[in-house]
């Protein structure tokens, strides 16, 4: 049933997993950005109603994990086991009224850094191919203002930031996988999603199900990634730190499939940001692969740069987890995209570890995901 | 292969993964305790030789997983997939030259407190039943200076604990587990575990090996524990914020497998002490069960209170992993205990949550361990 494949480190699911349903949350500056139109929920404030940023960012990945679990029409208690993380100590955001808290439902507490959207879909896609869920949920959040207080300066400092810095992403995206299909969509009523069309073209693949197509994409395979260490000590130029890692990831699920980057319609990294992604670009050629035509990248796609002032791109475990379930599954979904490398990239780093002077190593997670139309189905 | 077992929440591996090797190394204080003996290693300093606390951590950290790498006949590269935490923010002891920086293999990183290595066990034995992995491995620490300086104090203000109060293990225990047995060991030759024997019970199961009976200990179950909250929220009391977590995953794992706390040698908590078994055996009486003949702690087990001052007891992501390494593997391996509930139980908080008022909500995450020879085999 699974296919370990020997001498490498990836792993290609026989009966793969299908993401029957993901939702993404995010707050206003979000919203305004390019990609504002494609979210399921956008705040009018940061605070989501809260008084404190944790408390704010539990309350965006509750929101996103509830409305996930409902567009699969399912209940919370169905969530076999939940996988998720944030970037804040000891990982509160998800164990304090976030996703951990609000369902009620067995939990594996994950810190990948801005990785964990890759390691928790990775995780959960395990759960599901090898048979231990019929449905399981991954979870992912960040905040600007809690990630700024946990890893550089309170808001109220207004430090001024270089360049190379990129712009945490206030936002939650939450996935249910299943081996089949949904909940109760699959069996008959479809009536509870009407009046959710609009121009989004998130919304094609609800319109999908309703005419009876199921239109799930599939997780594939991953390539779960190692810590890769270059000595970048720079945690204002996370790009850096964490475009070596990238790089190791996506040849080695390139070497373990035998893929050329072309046979990818995108390759995309979590939040890389400009610099990230030249550097990636550079390494890449290096190991003799061009993949500037497939690159993309979630913390380029997020923001506009020029209207946004938010210098080198998005970031953060909501970076990744909000673009997944707001553009690159609708393309898979449609058809417009055939096969995508998902490969969030994370900077591990602690207050702690910078002032104590340590590198920034960094790791990347890989999913390839597929269109369910693919011919290998 | 894998019985899902509907509407509960455990999981029973038919194939049930062996744990091939494991190993233990703590600081001087943990040496000086009653089971001093039964560690691989006593380092008799608590840097191990590093100029901070943090740092410290990692070297434990790696020394562990090293060690069981060797123990097993394996070379780091034959690992196929490593899981692992520690208690710092984000999880850096992990990170930074422990045991993910070392092994350079793909890493999942966990956040469950001081129940990581009930989830990194759990995780691990996932990927080996469910044919994702050869040989997976779980590694855990945690360390009384960098714990206190991350929770609590900086130990040079010398605040007074209560008695409620526990004490962080300085310790780390790493497992290998495969579904067949360890690498060399197990095609001829044996030679380069001699010299190894001694009065330690530990050691019994590399006679074992050596007269050629694989005598490995069974993952043959797990339930995974979701985060329970009772609205504690002392964490000089931590036994008080993890009991009610301690007690819904047994209740749930006795019911689940259609249980009777007999059916267990012993049901081993990880970190309760003194005042939170107190609890947790009043709440199991509450759901009707009386697990009082079963119940043991490894935090009350791994000091000598009066000798030690160490108050409850110890405590920390260590603590149950090397209890688990030192004490429990041994007694299974040799049939002395025939099978085993291990629950590691971790209290959710962080600086930020305690100083923002939130409580401690707790998470358990169950393992049930069989002896080589029983009935089931």
């Amino acid at each position: 049933m699974i296919n370990q494949m020997k001498g490498s480190r990836s792993m290609e699911f026989e009966n793969a997993p299908r993401i029957v349903s993901a939702a993404s949350v995010v707050g206003p500056k979000e919203g305004e950005g390019p990609l504002g139109d494609c979210f399921d929920l956008v705040s009018d404030e940061a605070e989501f109603g809260e008084d404190t940023w944790e408390k704010a960012e539990s309350t965006m990945q509750k929101e996103a994990l509830q409305l996930a679990i409902g567009k699969a029409h399912l209940e919370a208690w169905q969530i076999r086991y939940l996988y998720g993380g944030d970037l804040l100590a000891q990982i509160i955001a998800t164990s304090f009224g976030g996703g951990a808290a609000s369902a009620d439902t067995p939990f594996f507490g994950l810190y990948g850094a801005c990785s964990t959207c890759g390691e928790s879909l990775t995780l959960a896609a395990m759960a599901v191919a090898g048979g231990y869920a019929d449905y399981a949920a991954a979870v992912t959040s960040s905040h600007f203002g809690s990630a700024e207080k946990e890893f550089r300066f309170p808001l109220g400092y207004g430090n001024q930031r270089p360049l190379s810095a990129t712009w945490t992403v206030t936002g939650s995206g939450a996935f249910i996988l299943s081996s089949g299909g949904g909940g109760a969509a699959d069996s008959a009523s479809t009536d509870d999603i009407s009046g959710e069309e609009n121009d989004c073209e998130n919304n094609l693949s609800l319109r999908k199900r309703r005419e009876g197509k199921k239109s799930y994409v599939r997780v594939r395979g991953a390539t779960p990634g190692r810590v890769v260490d270059m000595g970048v000590r720079d945690n204002m130029n996370m790009g850096a730190c964490m475009a070596p890692a990238a790089a190791d990831t996506i040849h080695q699920n390139l070497m373990d499939f035998n893929y050329q980057p072309e046979d990818y319609d995108r390759i995309i990294t979590g939040d890389l940001g400009e610099i990230g992604q030249r550097i990636l670009l550079d390494l890449m050629k290096e190991k003799g692969y061009d993949i500037s035509k497939q690159h993309m990248d979630c913390g380029i796609e997020i923001y506009d740069k020029e209207k946004q002032d938010t210098h080198a791109g998005g970031s953060g475990c909501g970076c990744s987890a909000v673009v997944l379930a707001g553009m690159i599954l609708p393309r898979l979904e449609t058809g417009k995209w055939r096969r995508v490398l998902f490969v969030p990239t994370g900077a591990l780093l602690s207050k702690v570890s910078f002032n104590e002077g340590q590198t920034v190593p960094g790791i990347a997670h890989a999913v390839i995901l597929e269109c369910p139309f693919s011919a290998e189905s």
